[in-house]
C-alpha cells in the first residue's frame, strides 16, 4: 500500500511544534541562464499527490507567471528548497523537479514540460489532474494584499518609480466580494498572472539539529520507494 | 570617502528589530557539477572589508572544508544567499562570488581562486589580509558542539551508522581549555577541517514586505559605487 513518506511526517511533526508556528516559508533555489544560482523565499501551500499514491507527494507553492524564476524554470527544471524550522532546529533540503502551471488565458507563458523522471507529475497528467481547478483553489486562499501584487501592470522586478506605484491597488477582493468594475478587473488581472508552482521531490535531506547527537537522514526515491540512509550531520 | 553601503545599514537595522533577535541564519545557494541548484542554511559570522573600503563589504560564514558545497564552489564561484528576517518581513537576496579559505595544513583542499571581478577579494589579497588569523578568530567564536562536528572522521554527508557515531566527541573545548591529549587532538582535528567561507556581493535585492505598500530596492555594484534602483516587489 502506498503510504505517506516518513519525511512528510517529519515535516508535519516539525510544523506542529509550538515554536515552529507559522513556519511555512522556505527558500527555493533555481539556476538562471548564466548558471548562477538564484534563491528566494516562497510560501508553502500544502502537499498534493496523485490519487492512490500517498508515497509520491509534491509541494505546492505559487508565483507570478511573469517572475524571473518562471523563465529560470523553463531553462532548468531542477530546483532545491531549504526549509529551516528554527523552533525545533530541523532543516529539510528538498531536491527535485519544478513544474509551473500558469493561467490558460492568452498572454501568459506556457506550462513547463513534464520531465521524463517526474513520476508524480506524469501520474497526475495521466489521471487527468485538474490543474486549473487547483490553481483557482490556491488563489482563493491568498490574502487581499498578496492578490493585489499580481495585478501590478508590469512584472515583479521591473524598475519602478514609487510615485507611479502609489496609484496601484493595495488590496484585491475575492471574486464573490468584487462589487465594482474596478474590483472585478483587478481580480481577473491578478488571477491571470497567478501561477501554480509545484515541486516534485526526488531527494530529501533532513538534519535534526535540535537533538543530541544531531541526526541527518537522506531519503532518496527509487521507483516509488523512499530509501533511507543515515548521514553524518 | 568610502562609506558603508545603505543595504548593510538596512541589514543591521533589520537585525536590531526586536522581533528579529538571533536571525543570523540565511540560506546559501550554489550550483553543483550537474547544474542542479543546492541550498542550505548557514550562520552569518559578520562582515569584513578591505582596509579603507567600507563600501566593499563581504559576508563571513564558515563550512567544513570536506563539505559538498566546497567542491561546488570550486566548480562555480557564483552564489546567492537569501536572508529572510521574519520579524520585520525583510528579505535580502545577495548575489556574488564565494571564496573558501581552508586550513593551510596538508590534507585539505586548496583555497578557491580569486575571481577576476571580485574587487573586494582582490583588494584583501593586495593588502596582505591575514586569512589564517581570521579563520582562527572565527573558529574561536564557535560553540563546543559545533566544534565537535568538524572533527568527525568522515566528511559531512557520508553514510553512517548511528552506533558508530555514538563514540564521537559531542563537544570540543577551546585551545586554552583543552587539557587532555584527547581534547587537544580533537581541537586540532576540528580546526584542520574548519574553513572560512566568504561572500562578496555584487547585487543586493532588498524587499521590505513589512511596510505598505511593499518596497523593493536593487543595489548593484558598479566599480566601487552602489547604484540603487527601485523595483516592483
Amino acid at each position: 500500500m502506498a503510504s505517506t513518506p516518513r519525511w512528510v511526517e517529519a515535516i508535519n511533526k516539525a510544523l506542529s511544534h509550538p515554536n515552529n508556528k507559522g513556519k511555512i516559508i522556505y527558500q527555493l533555489a533555481t539556476v538562471d541562464a548564466t548558471n548562477t544560482p538564484r534563491v528566494r523565499s516562497q510560501v508553502h501551500r500544502g502537499f498534493i499527490n496523485p490519487e492512490g499514491h500517498a508515497d509520491l507527494p509534491l509541494l505546492v507553492t505559487s508565483t507570478d507567471s511573469r517572475a524571473a524564476k518562471v523563465s529560470q524554470a523553463h531553462g532548468n527544471q531542477r530546483v532545491e528548497l531549504c526549509w529551516w524550522m528554527e523552533g525545533s532546529q530541523d532543516q529539510f533540503r528538498i531536491t527535485g523537479f519544478t513544474h509551473i502551471y500558469p493561467s490558460p488565458t492568452p498572454g501568459t507563458s506556457s506550462p513547463t514540460p513534464i520531465p521524463d523522471d517526474a513520476t508524480a507529475l506524469k501520474l497526475l497528467v495521466k489521471q487527468g489532474f485538474d490543474w486549473e481547478a487547483k490553481r483557482k483553489e490556491v488563489f482563493a486562499m491568498m490574502p487581499p494584499d498578496l492578490r493585489a501584487s499580481w495585478c501590478a501592470p508590469y512584472p515583479p522586478g521591473t524598475p519602478i518609480n514609487f510615485e507611479e506605484q502609489k496609484g496601484w491597488p493595495t488590496s484585491v477582493p475575492t471574486e464573490e466580494e468584487a462589487k465594482t468594475d474596478e474590483d472585478k478587473k483587478n481580480f481577473q488581472a491578478a488571477l491571470h498572472n497567478f501561477a501554480l508552482m509545484l515541486v516534485e521531490p526526488v531527494e530529501v535531506d533532513w538534519a535534526a539539529l535540535g537533538v543530541q547527537p544531531n541526526t541527518r537522514v537522506l531519503f532518496r526515491r527509487q521507483g516509488e520507494e523512499w530509501v533511507e540512509q543515515n548521514l553524518i550531520p
